[in-house]
C-alpha cells in the first residue's frame, strides 16, 4: 500500500476498526457496528500550489491518527485492501 | 477529549443539555427534548490563512457558550462521548 | 437576550408580532396569523472584514425596524425566547 | 410607504395591474388574470460597493416602469399593501 | 415595442416563425409545430462593466438573426406580443 | 450552414454518424445505433476575452474531428439540418 | 488510440481489468466483477494555463498506473474500444 501516491491536496488513509477504540468492553458482532470515524494517515499527496505558485503545505503527516466524516472521501481496493483517498480539508481533526 | 485538534478554521464544541438552559421548571422526558442549540467551545483548530498568507484569528475562544444551528457541523463520537466539528463560520453567535 | 453578540455581519433580531402593524382592526386567531415578516434589530455581530482587510459596517443599527423574508435566518430560542439570528445581507429593507 | 428603505442593491416596486397595460378591450375576471410583469420603482437601495470600494450606481431610477420576471423578488406585506423587493440585477428592463 | 430598454447585458429579442425558416414546403398544423429557434435582435441593454470598469460591448446588434437555445430568457408580454429578454451570453450564434 | 457564427468561446460541429467510424462490418439497423460521440467543428466563434483582456484563441480549428460527450452542447436545427452549438470546454479531444 | 488528444488539462485513460490487479487466485465470472478502479495513463491533454498565463504543467505521465473514482470521467468508445477522458484532477493518486 505504501505505493499508492495521492494526487494533490489528497492523502491516503485507512479507517481504524470501531473496536479497538471503543471505550466499553462489549464486543458487537459485525452487522451492528457503526463504520468507525477514526484513520490512520498512510501517505500525503504530490502537493498544490496557491494562487501565488507556493506550495502548500500539509498539515497532517504520515501517521497521525484522524477523525473523518462517516460519508467523506474516496474509497478504493487495491490488493484486496480498502483504503480512503480523500482530500486533507476533508479531515475533521488530529487525534493527538 | 483534550487530545482532538480540529483541522483548519474549525472547533471542537459540545451541546450543553436543554434542560440546563431551559427558563422554566418543567422536566421534560426524553423522547420529547428537543435538541439542544447551546454548545461550549472545547478547542480551537490549526487555523487558516486569508489570500493574503496572513493567518486568520478565531473569534470564539476555548470555553465560550456559543449557539450553533440544530442541523450544524458533523457529529464524531469518541470513547463514547458525542461531540461535533464544525467550522467557526457556522457558529451562530456567542452566549456572552 | 442582550448577552448574545452574533459572530461575523449576522445580527439578531426579534419578529414584531403582526397585529401590532396590521392596519386594519380585525382580530385574527392564533392559528390564522401570517408569521410576521417585520422584525427589530436586538443587536449585531462582531463583524467582518473585505478582501483588503479593512472592516465592514453594518447598515442597519440596533433598534432598526427591518423587514425580512418569511423564511430568512435561523430561529434559536434561548430562555424561553425566539430570536432569529441572519446575516445583514438576508434583511430585505429598514423600516424608516 | 414611503418609509422603506431597501437594503443594498435592491429596489422596491410595485406590480402595475394588468388590465392597465392590456393593449385590448376585453375585461378579463379576477381569476383569470395573469400575474403582471409591469412594475413601477417606488424607492432605491441603500446601495453598494464594488470590489474596489467605488460606490456602484443604480440604472433605473424612482418612478420608472420596469419589466420583471413573473416569479422574481420577496413580496412583503406591510400596512396592508403588497409590494416586491428585489435586487436591481433582476430588473430584465425599463419601459420607456 | 421600441421603448424597452433591457437592463445591463440583456438583449431584447423576437422568435422568427419556425415556417419562415423551414426549408421544406410542408405547412405543419400549429399544435405539430416545434418552438423556433431563431430570434431577431429587437434592442441591447443599458450595457454593464467589467472588473477593471471599462465598459463591455455588445457582440450582437439590433437586426440581426440570432440563434437561441430553446428554454433560453424570460418570457415577457407587452402589449399583447411576447419577445423575450435574454443575457448575451445565452444567445448561442449569429446567422450570418 | 457556413452562415452561422457561434457567439464566445463556443464552436459548431456536426455530428459524424456512427457506422462512419465504425471498426467492424456489422451494419446495425437504426433503432440500435448509439448517438455518435465523434463530431466535426465546423466553425469556431466570435471568442472571448480572459480577466486581463487578452484575446483567448481556440486549440480546436475548423476541419478537427472532436471527440463530445454524449449529452454535451444545444442542439439546432436550422435548414433542416441538425447540429450543435457548444462551448469549446466541453470538447474532450480531438481525434488526430 | 494513441491519436487522441484530449483537450485542456484531460488525460485519456483505460481502465485495467480487475483479474489483472486481484491479489487472490480466484476468477470471478464476469457478472460479479466490480468496475476496475485502476487504470492506465494512454496520454496527456493539450494542456491549460494558470490566471497568471503560465502553463500548468501535468503531474501524471503516460504509462502511468493510476486511480480513478467508480464514476469518475467521460467514457468514450472510438474503433471499438473503450476509453476515458477525464480531468487530471479526477485521478486519485497514482500506483507506484
Amino acid at each position: 500500500m505504501a505505493n499508492i501516491k495521492p494526487l494533490g491536496q489528497r492523502v491516503l488513509v485507512k479507517r481504524i476498526e470501531a473496536d479497538a477504540i471503543s471505550a466499553g468492553g462489549i464486543v458487537l458482532p459485525d452487522s451492528a457496528k457503526e463504520k468507525p470515524q477514526e484513520a490512520e494517515v498512510l501517505s500525503l499527496g504530490t502537493g498544490g500550489k496557491d494562487d501565488k505558485g507556493n506550495a502548500i503545505e500539509f498539515t497532517v503527516k504520515v501517521g497521525d491518527k484522524v477523525l473523518i466524516s462517516k460519508y467523506g472521501g474516496t474509497e478504493v481496493k487495491v490488493d484486496g485492501q480498502e483504503v480512503l483517498i480523500l482530500n486533507e480539508a476533508d479531515i475533521l481533526g488530529i487525534v493527538g
